[in-house]
């Protein structure tokens, strides 16, 4: 069992997908948590939260032993918001960062469950933002590895033998689906386990001081090259670049 | 699969134990969600941040289809001060209330785990109350009463052939004790899996409208009388009333 009380101090800022949200951990315990899925701007959201969330706890910044963001995959703008503000109240206080992973935090949501969890996120253009984690042991270990593909095409590569349940903003698009190509053996997480939450980051970064770094050197996580460098790409391939 | 987008828009209000918090189901999805573990009095920080819920959310009073409080076991004066906002708010705008009970919306944390989950609170006088949910179909179904009993009574109760989880704040007091007793058979919730959530009680409220009453009836959720109801029925008792 986890001595949690010697747990970190972390501030985790999650952007990266349509649920604003930010935690803190604190002697063990998340002592502010806040989720907010009313489709406004991120940009404008998220730093009023973050301001409560430590207000309301007691913490300042200088108290804060590392600063989480939800790295990605997922929205290309949302994500770097999120990298963006942990960066900037990181740099202000100098202490470091960590990146978390949107996939193997959506998972934690499972912790324990026995079997794997899979995270379907809307990729748009046909396709999701997928992995799956194997619960069974309390924290997320890889099953497989991120992928950006077709529905179907997940569907196809998950083992036969074990129990599934299916989490992220993928579920409400694709829960029938799913459920016409597993039938009973697939689980739909429910909405209060959907969503990703920024306590379930802190709790990542918290178990990784390996992979906090310096401010400067906190990065995004990508799955596909944003649309901009796709297009660029395209163009400079027709013309024979 | 449940059809989501069906269900009603709740509000769910929380201050039964150490954190207070509220969440807003709305088209099926959480759109708000508050924690606070702060040490802080919830009968003033909860209504504030019902407030920022429902504007955050883009939601009326009157929007809301029920107004949940988790109604206990819990704190006497933090199950008071839930039920009393619920009642409050609802009784305003002429819509219902619904009691959520804070075991079953605790269990909610581990929806579909292959096992019993096992909230303890902390009931001080050297008992926890305690309860056991069969977690395997999704929702919690009840397996063990509602108790206020010595922690190794409790275990004692606990069938040896099933997985367990122990979720609730008995478990940062009890997790070394559940360890000793149980072994790896028990699985202790991590801290963003360990309390009460609101966004469960939403969740919880809108799968039973049976059980929604106009807010003049809801009523607290009490295991044992309050202090000074046993204080009393003790000196009845000395003076031989």
């Amino acid at each position: 069992m986890p001595a949690d009380v010697n747990l970190p101090t972390v501030l985790a800022i999650d952007t990266s997908g349509p649920v604003a949200g930010c935690a803190v951990l604190k002697g063990g315990k998340i002592v502010h948590l806040t989720a907010m899925n009313h489709g406004l701007t991120h940009s404008e959201t998220i730093m009023p939260a973050v301001d409560t969330a430590l207000e309301g706890a007691g913490v300042r910044c200088g108290d804060v032993d590392v600063f989480a963001a939800v790295a990605g995959p997922g929205s290309f703008t949302g994500v770097r918001i999120g990298v963006c503000a942990a960066k900037g109240l990181a740099h202000a206080v100098g202490k470091p960062c960590v990146a978390v992973h949107a996939l193997e935090a959506l998972a934690m949501n499972f912790y324990g469950f026995d079997g794997l969890c899979c995270p379907i996120l809307d990729a748009r253009r046909g396709q999701v933002y997928c992995a799956a984690f194997d619960m069974a042991g309390g924290r997320p270990e890889r099953a497989l590895a991120d992928a950006a593909l077709p529905l179907a095409d997940f569907l196809a590569t998950l083992p036969r033998e074990r129990r599934l349940v299916f989490v992220g903003d993928g579920v409400p698009v694709h829960a029938g689906a799913v459920g016409e190509a597993l039938g009973g053996r697939a689980l739909i997480a429910p909405p209060h386990l959907r969503d990703l939450r920024a306590d379930a980051a802190c709790l990542l970064a918290a178990a990784r001081p390996e992979a906090w770094v310096p401010a400067a050197q906190l990065q995004p996580i990508y799955l596909r090259a944003p649309q901009a460098v796709r297009e660029r790409e395209r163009r400079q391939s027709d013309a024979g670049v």
